[in-house]
């Protein structure tokens, strides 16, 4: 059984006192047995039965849990950095869209990209997220948009999963866009989905969520509604892309569904909070989208005080949020979206684990769940935050296996 | 004589087509002599007297002038992680100040740090630096604020900067708020640096800039005016810190003294824009504070269309902008400024440069400057500015010398 020793603080992840405060265990100890932790306390009182076994060091730093990042578009061709231009030049997200810019072009560019090349690219994100701290990962398919492609990157997924201690948690977001092949018959495209993909992913368990892009110029509430209602008879939980751009009725759809969660929000209306928090969806904030898109991020105070849990990710992807650089996103998360460092580090730990339905899993360092967890050289989680560097981590387990080190 | 071989893509950083467009050389190589560039150009032209030296790779990436972090406060005592969260809570920078947090509490946490532990914590960041590019440093006094702790810091930074490649330029900045020790006199603390700190730093050479923080809570048009020509008086060049929080005629006093720069500008006025742009002065945009702060940025696009150049800089302290990522300043200066990845690349590079006086001497790569420059894995500008990551950069050159190389 490993031992992880000298923790100056261990931040476990738990929420005693309200949203606000974090459960800290000064001096403490971990050990761990195979992918599950057995013992977390203070290192006076480790048992003995743990003291002689496979030693790590926290180099007095501070601990917390894996980091979860909830929502990321992980495997995709090319880039579009030239997009990142003509925005700020002033062109918006949807006249980008209307000229076969955007999702578009990464559809054709991952279409035309081999397993291999796709392979080896997730593999180096990953990577990038292993020395961030980052031990689950979202992953949603949605640059394939043919029965073959997107097939191909959930099962990509699973190679990945398989291959990776990290946890990767794959999601159909066949309803990304219509295709340019469907532009005129899209109910064509949505039976599709619901007739052919939904019920082969959920038959070979490629998928647990089922995601759609609700938003002008991508799907409407019926369509999503029908998406979402087929995904849920083949065991698929349902997710949305709702009220990015415009106020839709995406929050509200995701209620009434019953939703792990709602993401992005950034147009979300009243009666939207109001039901989400009624049914218990996770809003997932995207704070790199708003940045990079310029726009005002989600009410995240308006949203926490009525009660709906929020959590932080990337939506790491190549348009709107190139970067996988989850601890940027959670000082955004502070400083654009007003959240308490405690607030985004639940955000990014236990909520977003409930935001993939793996709240008894992983998000919190307690014995039982799987042994996830970071070493960042931080004083707190407030300074952590605050002092934003290249990178703060400087040693991640996953599932219980060292899946980062820093060098000394 | 050294050779950096291997160049994808050369960003000389010469602005020839306007500064929206990049001097790009392709295939490049660079061949060095000392501290000083001695020849630039496409590879396959190298001149054969070059090709027997010795040979640094750039493995086939981006290559960029080193970066020119024109505006930060390197040297301070402490930490104020926990102000981050209480103005998250709701607190304004004029209300922790008020409490006696904010600047004052650095200065209490500098002046009780030993020399050692200053010295120790500048190199940390200085090799911080390293990493991410940066090959220039203007570094600020301002949190001694007595005679003995202000030329002590002014010491350290002429210490700092016989001791590394990296070149550190120091500014006083005795005026960053009237100590607590002054509070009823505020006059005798201006008389203090008018008539004592700013002869003995001209006199012993110890800093090149003399800087006032222009600010309700701290000086004043008239105390500002007073000091900067005190500087000037000393050899002392003048820049200000202006407009950050209120709209005080900061901008305009800059134009008058003929400051090399005015730092901040959240609010400045039509006029200042005017007036700066007819006396030349360059705006120097702090896009974390900013972002740390909640505020609207600098308009940037107001001045560069005025004919104003706009330099980026961290401003890196402990309270309003706690990160020397200058490379993630700068994609915050593209999303949250609109400026493009080349005005920022300009911006950062020979703009900074002019902005610490050192136009013909760092910024851009061309034979005669010093040889400073970062080799970067990335695509392009574009590419390098919106892929928000740990640190793109593999290589750093300072003065001729490598001072950072990434394990490949």
């Amino acid at each position: 059984m490993p031992v992880l020793l000298d923790i100056a603080t261990l931040v476990t992840g738990k929420m005693p006192r309200g949203p606000g405060h974090l459960d800290l265990v000064p001096e403490a100890a971990i050990a761990w047995q195979g992918d599950r932790i057995a013992w977390v306390g203070p290192a006076a009182e480790l048992p003995a039965v743990f003291t002689r076994e496979e030693r790590h060091s926290a180099r007095g730093g501070l601990v917390i849990p894996g980091l979860v990042d909830c929502h990321t578009h992980l495997a995709f061709g090319g880039w579009r950095a030239d997009e990142f231009e003509a925005r700020i030049r002033g062109e918006s997200y949807l006249e980008i869209a209307a000229r076969g810019g955007g999702i578009r072009s990464t559809v054709a560019q991952t279409r035309a990209a081999s397993r291999e090349e796709l392979r080896r690219r997730c593999q180096a994100h990953l990577a990038g997220m292993a020395r961030l701290g980052v031990t689950t990962i979202e992953a949603k398919s949605g640059y394939g948009l043919t029965l073959e492609h997107e097939l191909a990157l959930l099962e990509l997924y699973r190679e990945l999963r398989e291959a990776s201690p990290q946890r990767i948690v794959a999601t159909l977001l066949a309803a990304h866009v219509v295709p340019p092949e469907y532009q005129d018959r899209r109910a064509d495209y949505v039976e599709l989905v619901t007739g052919q993909l939904v019920p082969q992913v959920g038959a070979r368990a490629l998928a647990q969520f089922c995601d759609v892009f609700v938003e002008e110029g991508a799907f409407s509430i019926a369509e999503a509604r029908q998406i979402l209602l087929a995904g849920q008879a083949h065991g698929l939980i349902p997710k949305l892309h709702a009220d990015q751009l415009t106020s839709g009725g995406g929050a509200e759809l995701a209620a009434e569904v019953g939703a792990a969660s709602a993401d992005h929000l950034e147009c979300i209306s009243d009666a939207g909070v109001r039901q989400m928090a009624a049914a218990g969806v996770v809003a997932v904030s995207l704070p790199f989208a708003s940045l990079y898109l310029g726009q005002a991020p989600l009410p995240a105070r308006r949203l926490l005080e009525a009660g709906v849990p929020v959590a932080v990710a990337t939506d790491f992807n190549p348009g709107s949020a190139p970067s996988y650089h989850l601890p940027v996103a959670m000082t955004l998360a502070c400083t654009m979206q007003r959240m308490t460092p405690a607030e985004v580090l639940h955000g990014a730990t236990a909520v977003a684990a409930r935001a993939l339905a793996l709240g008894g899993v992983t998000g919190s360092i307690v014995p039982g769940l799987s042994a996830d967890f970071a070493v960042l050289e931080a004083e707190s989680v407030n300074h952590w935050l605050y002092h934003l560097r290249e990178n703060a981590c400087v040693l991640t387990v996953a599932r219980g296996q060292v899946v980062w080190r820093a060098t000394a």
